[in-house]
């Protein structure tokens, strides 16, 4: 049996898989909670679902359970403090007064001029070592104007166009 | 219970989720198989896994069981075209006419000139909807040059940038 490589190895590659930048959002009817994620990817279009990924030692990980409503949104280049605001250590509600914030189907909090929002519910969950995949079945969908995406390569943000506003 | 989003809306809303291109491969005595994936994240660090999506009508599919190895080698700029090749309906050894190929750890074909590779082992997958979600545990990995990365947004290729070589 191999051993797998040391941690800090693993992190060094894995700055190497460029990915967009994420808001994840829930909320009932007493709470708003968030965290920002890059690790979000598609699952299948039969039911619409994404993944992401939580630390399971998040103070936002409790929130998620199933049937949650879940948002998943695509961050724009003009929200890198949004990014920032919901990866520290802010209380929730203080998370919140970064951006305007809407809602769609699912009650979960929708980011006022992202790229793209995915409205969702926590349909399963997987834990995998330290962390939790969470599968989120897509209800609803809002695409922001064409501009730009808020990427994180290096350990740097990046940005890249879109243009294209429905197929 | 509210319905999914059709799916066609899903897919031109996943068109603002950018990803980096992988070619994923893997190998054993007889036979070398892959395909390009952007549906590739980090799961967790202890031990170091990442995950994949793969289509279970994928002819690549039976290649991939339980303690295959696998290599997730993400792309340069530069080789568009061998995620083409492995985007598309050739045999699997005229895939590998692209590209040079190493081995590493586990003897799954390791590109040569990617950005990154991870050198894994299937250990364990889940099924959800038309896809199968393969968690893969790291066992080596290989950092190319400092370049750039091939990414995918908005069904059109981008590069971006990134320099670090080992932290």
């Amino acid at each position: 049996m191999q051993m797998p490589v040391d941690q800090q190895t693993y992190r060094s590659a894995m700055a190497r898989l460029g990915a967009a930048v994420n808001v994840i959002t829930t909320a009932d009817g007493t709470m708003r909670d968030g965290f920002t994620a890059s690790a979000v990817c598609s699952v299948t279009d039969t039911p619409p679902t994404l993944l992401v990924c939580i630390n399971r030692s998040s103070r936002s990980r409790p929130r998620f359970v199933q049937g949650s409503p879940v948002c998943v949104n695509v961050l724009a280049s003009d929200q890198r403090g949004i990014s920032d605001a919901f990866s520290g250590k802010l209380d929730p509600e203080h998370k919140f007064a970064f951006g305007c914030w809407d809602i769609l189907q699912t009650g979960a909090p929708v980011l006022c001029g992202a790229a793209v929002s995915f409205d969702c519910r926590l349909a399963s969950e997987i834990d995998v070592g330290t962390h939790s995949v969470l599968f989120c079945e897509v209800e609803a969908t809002r695409m922001g104007a064409p501009g730009k995406s808020l990427m994180y390569l290096d350990r740097t943000y990046h940005e890249l166009p879109y243009q294209i506003d429905v197929i």
